[in-house]
């Protein structure tokens, strides 16, 4: 099994190749090739004893679909884009990476012949829905993002869907929380701070918390991401239907919420690196972002997730701190 | 006021346009200047002594939206497009036409530069929604097409939401209901029959209905369509916000009360010339269409349709028979 994965140098890139690679095979089949892709080259996994392309590739180019579908990669995951932050900050850059490349590739797809039809796993977000909201957000609830990369998101899954639809491929679109505990550095994501003010304190550092604690969201680890990929690419056209574009199950909490589990896991000392600083920006972004969903059909097709927030640090804390909290 | 209407050929465009004569103006604005284009040239109305530009133009040129917004119209009409069954018969030209050309017009708009913000008036569908359905469809409901050219109109309304929220342009999305009685010659819309069923009987022709008579479906006028349009260029920003795109309101009923309907209106000779002739592949497009909606939000923004299926017809006597049934 060949497979492909576009934004392959991201966070969730770099622990969806480890994961594969870990496994060894993806739904009951060996995987014996990797092209990885993204802006910058990727890291080739270490203990892979498969065929590996990996390589830097600047997926808004017209010809970037064709080159990714020539050799006819049987799963695709598609993570490339630019965060939220950053498709707002640049309007022309955020419909240049978050959707022209997506179209190229399902029309490189469409276009390759021989009765290609791929599996293609596509991250879309949860900004595709925007306040007002009801208490609870329903999986038929309507798509109205406030925006751009909610635009973007919402416009490649109805692509995804008629692309699907006709028989080009098999699509299904994944609604991601917001990931947290993200490691490593702040990204330009506005969301940044629902794990700065975890990270950062872990590791002894002070974090910014710039909107109120009774913000509410909705959160998943890297680690359960990973899991509602390679769960994604294992459903059938048939357990799918025709709507195939779901909200993946997360868990919901307000910031005061997170930092009380952050207290529970690590204690006051920790707790006490939080430093207020509520930036109005930041504020009005988020006011418009959703807060709980039911996700029951991801839920009844099998996709899972932490059950507290305190489960999502000591995630982070066994996967990024080797299990050890230095308070 | 200047008025670009793309489509302006079509029925729904040569309607409109007569009725932006007559009025002399819109939105307490006299018209001096008309540009209607279409894939062939639209006919100059009669009775208008403003400028026209009238012009057959390949919207799908890259160059089209620059020259559209050249000489700054205030309004624009976008209602060009290929119908529902022709977009499912030529994916590439429903992308070509139905989504490629609204893009490039709603980019040219941003880049024209010189702080000019028309108002874009687009016409959507209720193609955006796909089955299963409640018994009535709410605004919030979500977008599931099940057709191409429903997913193109999704994609054109996140578009002109996104473009509306960033201030490029004041964008309003109509979903229109099925256009019926449609005057003239059958079109490749899948959805014909709704019209064809009463429109030839009463021209003393036969006319097939392809589904059963269960089958229901939501309707309005073509002098509604005109309102709703009219209507929906009157709209401020305030009165939208984000939420541009709105399901407009319409008349549910089945094929049989369409035909109650038409008995009531014109007698039992006329009925007797609809002929029964189910059609497979039309009885599987139309199981996957909408039925009826609350439509609450356009109805409180003041938008107004026909209240019965009786009056639809009588609409249509009116204005294309001279008022006159000839049983």
């Amino acid at each position: 099994m060949h497979i492909l994965i576009t934004g392959a140098a991201g966070m969730v890139g770099r622990k969806l190749t480890e994961r594969l690679v870990a496994d060894g095979g993806l739904n009951g089949k060996a995987i014996d090739r990797f092209t990885l892709i993204d802006v910058v080259k990727p890291n080739v996994p270490a203990g892979f004893s498969g065929k590996v392309d990996a390589y830097a590739l600047d997926v808004s180019r017209e010809d970037a679909g064709k080159k990714l579908v020539k050799d006819r990669p049987d799963v695709i995951f598609h993570l490339a884009a630019v965060v939220s932050g950053e498709a707002e900050a640049d309007f022309e850059k955020g419909y240049r990476i978050n959707l022209v490349p997506f179209h190229y590739l399902l029309e490189a797809i469409r276009c390759a012949g021989g009765g290609y039809r791929p599996k293609l796993v596509f991250t879309s977000s949860i900004a595709v829905f925007g306040a007002p909201f009801p208490s609870e957000i329903p999986d038929d609830f309507h798509h109205t993002p406030l925006t751009s990369y909610g635009a973007q998101k919402g416009i490649c899954e109805l692509l995804l869907a008629d692309y699907t639809r006709k028989g080009f491929l098999d699509g299904v679109g994944i609604r991601l929380p917001t990931i947290c505990v993200r490691p490593g550095t702040p990204n330009k994501a506005a969301s940044g701070f629902f794990s700065n003010i975890i990270r950062e304190p872990l590791a002894g550092h002070e974090a910014v918390l710039p909107v109120t604690e009774a913000v509410m969201h909705w959160h998943a680890s890297p680690r359960s991401a990973v899991g509602f990929l390679t769960h994604a690419a294992s459903l059938t056209r048939e357990e799918l239907g025709p709507r195939v574009n779901l909200t993946m199950p997360g868990v919901a909490c307000t910031v005061g919420e997170q930092i009380a589990a952050l207290r529970r896991v690590a204690g006051e000392t920790v707790v006490a690196r939080i430093r207020r600083e509520p930036d109005a920006a930041i504020i009005k972004i988020v006011s418009g972002w959703p807060t709980r969903f039911d996700a029951k059909r991801a839920r009844s097709l099998g996709f899972s997730v932490e059950e507290t927030f305190d489960e999502i640090i000591r995630a982070h804390v066994d996967d990024e701190l080797g299990g050890k909290v230095a308070a």
